[in-house]
């Protein structure tokens, strides 16, 4: 409906991911869903495999008339149930009898959310195939760039140096250990939905555990110990999954956004084939990728929080909470998609000026190695005088315009305890790295191809 | 995309309120901003007559490839882009020179703030007919059953009585308050957008406020103080009255449907017309317009928490904050618009059984008038004794399957302080409505027809 | 602040979660973590162990003027601050030198990060144990109520029977996956944060693995490969467990709050101790713990959405998203721990009315098993008419105040195919079951003590 | 609870503030509403003055143990029903006839709600004030660098020139719209609640619209229609308006904090008084005015999400949903409170480095109006070729090191078109300010004093 509003996720994911979330993908999951029961109540004797294959013949989503069912199933409350009108029609057109086993033992919830879950399925599979082409870009910026020095930046001020190597692998980290949440979650949640009225499965009588076995086998899903219509923790677990994925993605975009800054400018995302211009400035190179992706996370929390609302619903099926949960799912999928697309064009693209990383540094005088100026000093001043006595090196380097080690070789009470060469050596960026490769090469071993 | 999952307010909006956000829409009201901005530039005398209309001939929706242009606005980060390159190749093709004035002075913020403006201005339009038919459908409700005993819940257990006029009443008011809020919001938010690249308008020099004058007029748009690309505090105002709006008509819904419960069975939503049935159980009389209503009302938190979150946005244009914002907002219309029809024909057509309602109070065997009783032996027992003396009688009447007025009539403590007369008279419901109808009164008065 | 504003988590968790968030325990966790820090630089070799006690000695909350360092606190941005600053005076009272490696080579967020980290620790401990006692509560129920048949209800309306002991195990598979979900999330998120300024652990040269390996095992935390200032997915997808477990208790008091309904009165949870009165009316019993645990789960989406809101954070450290978490997870715990006391002891002590489910049931003279008449009667007369046949015979049942047997059989297509037992026998619920008990069994299996 | 982790804003809001939400506030809140009932029922002749008087003695904070109230108001699920038990006891101390008119007529959601009001008022009362502050210092920023140049920044990218009064402005108007909004929102919510058990005020009989009169005027609150237990609508406004406006003012910080970045360096908060240091890092000057704001809005749109939630509650009392809702409600005027008055601070103590933001400028050699020397060139080249050419000269002058002026010199298509006099006028931002000015003048001219 809104695809072409702002920037949403609908319209920025991934083709083959709006492809899986379109009506008539979710026409066509349901006729999945029901040639497969079908199929699996031949097999378990309920009906003949001719009865079955005339079913199955009926479930093309083509021969259906997708706009009129949308305004059925409004009316409906249900796609289910003028989708199981309807294709009882047309198999009774062929076979009359075959079509009283139409939809047999289910309910519409039970087509429903298996469709969602085979929806998810194929939209998580090629976004799963997308993480691993981020999770391998950034591995490679961090290898890369593994003893780039760069000013760390905390509260959005300058602190001691840091690498991008170091950066690039704590965004690794984020992305790689919530992909390795969003396998589970969704291992966990893609599995049958099947109970029939009321989740007893009573309709199909002895039959039943054969039948759900039959139609878990057909639609490749795995059966759980019960049916889940008004328990959707799994679900609920999942779209968690993907709001925390989605968040560790759009930090990678929020970091490259502030290093394109004009006044920064020691990174890029990679400009051209349609994307950064602008419609009234052409001087403009714009963090489109970066945006896209934080977009993307500024709807992930409120779409979480509707599905978090939906889970104490009423009884054996819910009145609200169940048929408001679907859309927002599907929505954080496509927000993922969106910005892992994005993040992944801006990562493997990434025009990094080391340079200017250099120059950006030596701009802050040394000051943000007052910290280590303080400490050597601590051992024979104390660290409560060696702190102050850095920050009124700071603040006379600041005034002066000098850098902090000309401010400090001036001062007397440094002097009489740091030689030339020492404060020289304080003050190297690169020699006040600490644990950043190490960590870098620890979280890179965490998290291998 | 994802209108046939679960119920989403998409698929259940108003006809006329999903057109106003579909991608088409959008293009028709980026066309129309475009060809309005054409004729107040040829007002206030930058290019000619001639040349406006040159470039209005070219604003129709219809020339352009949709699936084209979304494509390259995913890329683009913004639809404005290749639209504009696009109208001014169309224009070109008939007049060159004129080509040279499309978009002129504007930035794309400029024209999709607008026509998300305009579309939320057909929508609403919609939708602030439908709230009139449902404050109607309330109001009849309210008077016919200004009498109609009922029994009042809280915390789910059973109170002393009201009426259902003042449970309809009180829906009205919600109802209405949040209409009152609605108009002042979307008066307030729905004003031009015109700032160009950093919300100066310096491209068009003097001519600047003419233009825009010329703009908010040709549109049927105010002309705020200052442009507003930076500053979304009325649109997100807007956003929050829809989603309060929202939230009271889903109580209608709430209350109904817990009414509709087979054990109360007091009140019921009209079936029929293809509404309310099972795919799997034939007696099912559900209550989809109450689903349909609270299913809305599930989404609207989380859609405000959305719009809320992009207010701190970045400089003159957020990036990330402000594309994510306008498909929430279209999807809160479209809450509230689902909401609103649903309740709409669950008011109209609720069938009330006021018979039912005192049976089941009836049922309650006077329990919940232990209050009035406490509190006519107050006077006399002190009002802890006699709240104590109550509870004890209300376990006794549990107890032996008596009513409370058989209970109390054996009770030594009661009867040496309470005729008979006195007693029955106390336990009529229908002498301790209290204020119900004069609250009915007060609340019919303040928000009139 | 707020506790006793309506029914906050604050005020109704556990004694011991509550304690584990009170300002004074968040001191009390941070001088841990400093005195951890001072004998791991010792053990590392850099002070001497005295200077290392000489610290530690000073790490007794009690010695802090709480009130005046939260007002520090307050201007600073962060407690650490002053608090450095007051341990250092304090232990330079006894011992100047020890004073100046207070501190020494963290950062404020390794401290408050580590505290945090420690207070979840202590309050998901008892969290952990009283959903022990949640989950064998509702595993008691659900082998206690078998084989107890209730009326299955969907939408809020009667369908075909269930059992209680179905309802329950449902209830505990949501329970048992979610703590399953929140053992993982738990492992995996409370871990040591110690990284100094911008996370490189500069400041400590080459002793840096040594004192963080000395800090990580004397808190008894793990050490992960690098520290996470600005990667917060861990603690983020901690959050969400925590609110999908939450939700997953509160289903289960919002069912027990629907079935407490006095026209229902299938279940009750127990009243006394203080529990479930009303000031205003003797002889309510009101569903108060479903209700604190209802409360808990409405907190739960918006604070899971504010803690998922924060993970595009700035840089090395964010400014406002980081400062912003810490608040709304320990809410998020508190609620847990609400939610979960409050279902366990409605849980334990049900009330459960067999009769009155059987009597709740017969009240619906049949119709819910009207599925199960149109399936036996779909052979010969065709799925589709024979669910239009069940169709009539609901209608006429109501009309006529008769059974749904007695309808049918009155019905001479009816008669035709089904004698009398075989009718009575359709029209039995407890032949109708399913497989409610062996979804049961299969519940309690996956679930096992 | 959590005051000191993280940064909440119950640490951060303003003293006055806090106290208003302290547990002993709303003891004597819900005390002022027992007294000021007391004293109407009295003024209707339902109790003599003098027990009046016995029970306002009694409606001292200071005499009641808060500790034990809190333990039995979480176990009752109220603080209303062991308040109202103690008080009745301390009345019966010295007038055991006055002690059975203690909360007469009213029920436990009668005192809560009235309560909170009550304590909304306190603590509104005293964010106005402070957001009168903000306006004024907002204003006078504005008027002081009417006319000082800045970079204007889109998708954090330099754009044409603005006015630091502009941008001042800008922030003025969205802070003083959402001043005006919440004034509306205020004064609608802040309404007396008392309907008694269900809502009619049966137990005052006759007497009741003296009693709530009486109330009303004793509280000096307005007396709504009809109570409003069950219609939250109100309240959920007024969170909203509180939402919205701490984004609003979250903005201002959200610009400040980028403009201190050491590499743009425009402007900064001021520090000293403990703010702004840092623990590892002697040099840090942290914008912490900014982040105490940003961590507030942070937490802004999960507490409006959860308020919202909490609309469609049951029938005349929700089990769940409004005793969920006070707790967020105040958390977010401590937000709003603590954004507020460090953004105050940040703003009235601004330092403005007016020749670095010039210097900034100078630094983007021109590129910026590569717009406007497209629109120059426009008329005589076509639109399209103007805005490639003006894409060819950015480019050439970043690779060149020039600036855009000197590219366009040196380019024949422009020196055919404009002389040096003319293009050195186009290249001078002071004169592209277009209606920088205007649009000032208008919004403060909108929001005055």
């Amino acid at each position: 409906m809104t695809e072409l509003l702002g920037l949403p996720p609908a319209l920025t994911a991934a083709p083959a991911v709006r492809a899986a979330f379109t009506p008539y993908a979710t026409l066509g999951a349901a006729l999945a869903v029901q040639a497969a029961l079908a199929r699996a109540l031949a097999a378990a004797g309920l009906c003949t495999r001719a009865q079955a294959e005339a079913i199955v013949g009926a479930c093309d989503p083509a021969r259906y008339d997708l706009a009129g069912l949308a305004v059925e199933a409004a009316r409906a409350g249900t796609l289910a149930i003028p989708l199981v009108r309807r294709l009882t029609a047309e198999v009774a057109k062929t076979d009359a009898e075959a079509a009283s086993f139409v939809h047999r033992g289910a309910t519409s919830q039970d087509v429903l959310d298996t469709s969602l879950v085979l929806q998810l399925r194929a939209a998580l599979g090629v976004v799963r195939a997308d993480l691993d082409g981020l999770t391998g870009a950034l591995r490679a910026l961090a290898r890369q760039h593994r003893g780039t020095l760069m000013t760390g930046r905390t509260l959005l001020q300058p602190g001691p140096p840091i690498t991008l190597g170091l950066k690039a692998a704590q965004w690794l980290g984020g992305v790689a250990r919530g992909v390795a949440r969003l396998d589970k979650a969704t291992e966990e949640a893609l599995v049958l939905q099947f109970g029939g009225a009321v989740g007893t499965l009573a309709a199909l009588d002895q039959a039943a555990p054969a039948v759900a076995q039959g139609l878990a086998r057909a639609l490749g899903l795995k059966l759980p110990p019960a049916p889940w219509h008004a328990q959707r923790d799994r679900l609920a677990a999942l779209a968690c999954a993907v709001a925390v994925l989605t968040g560790s993605v759009a930090k990678v975009a929020r970091d490259i956004s502030l290093l394109m800054q004009a006044e920064v400018a020691e990174a890029a995302e990679p400009q051209g084939g349609g994307r950064g211009g602008s419609s009234a400035m052409p001087h403009k190179r714009n963090p489109m990728a970066c945006t896209v992706a934080l977009a993307a996370a500024h709807r992930a929390p409120g779409l979480a929080a509707s599905v978090l609302a939906g889970l104490p619903g009423e009884h054996e099926r819910a009145a609200g909470a169940w048929q408001a949960e679907a859309a927002p799912i599907a929505e954080l999928v496509l927000a993922l998609s969106a910005a892992t697309a994005a993040v992944t064009e801006a990562v493997a693209g990434l025009q990094v000026d080391a340079a200017r990383m250099r120059t950006n540094w030596d701009a802050l005088h040394g000051l943000p190695l007052a910290e280590r100026l303080a400490a050597a000093l601590a051992p024979t001043l104390g660290r409560a005088e060696a702190h102050a006595l850095a920050e009124r090196l700071c603040a006379a380097a600041v005034a002066g315009g000098h850098t902090l080690a000309q401010a400090a070789a001036a001062d007397p009470a440094v002097a009489a305890r740091l030689d030339d060469a020492a404060l020289q050596k304080l003050m190297d960026p690169a020699t006040y790295l600490g644990q950043a490769m190490a960590f870098t090469d620890a979280l890179m071993a965490e998290h291998p191809p």
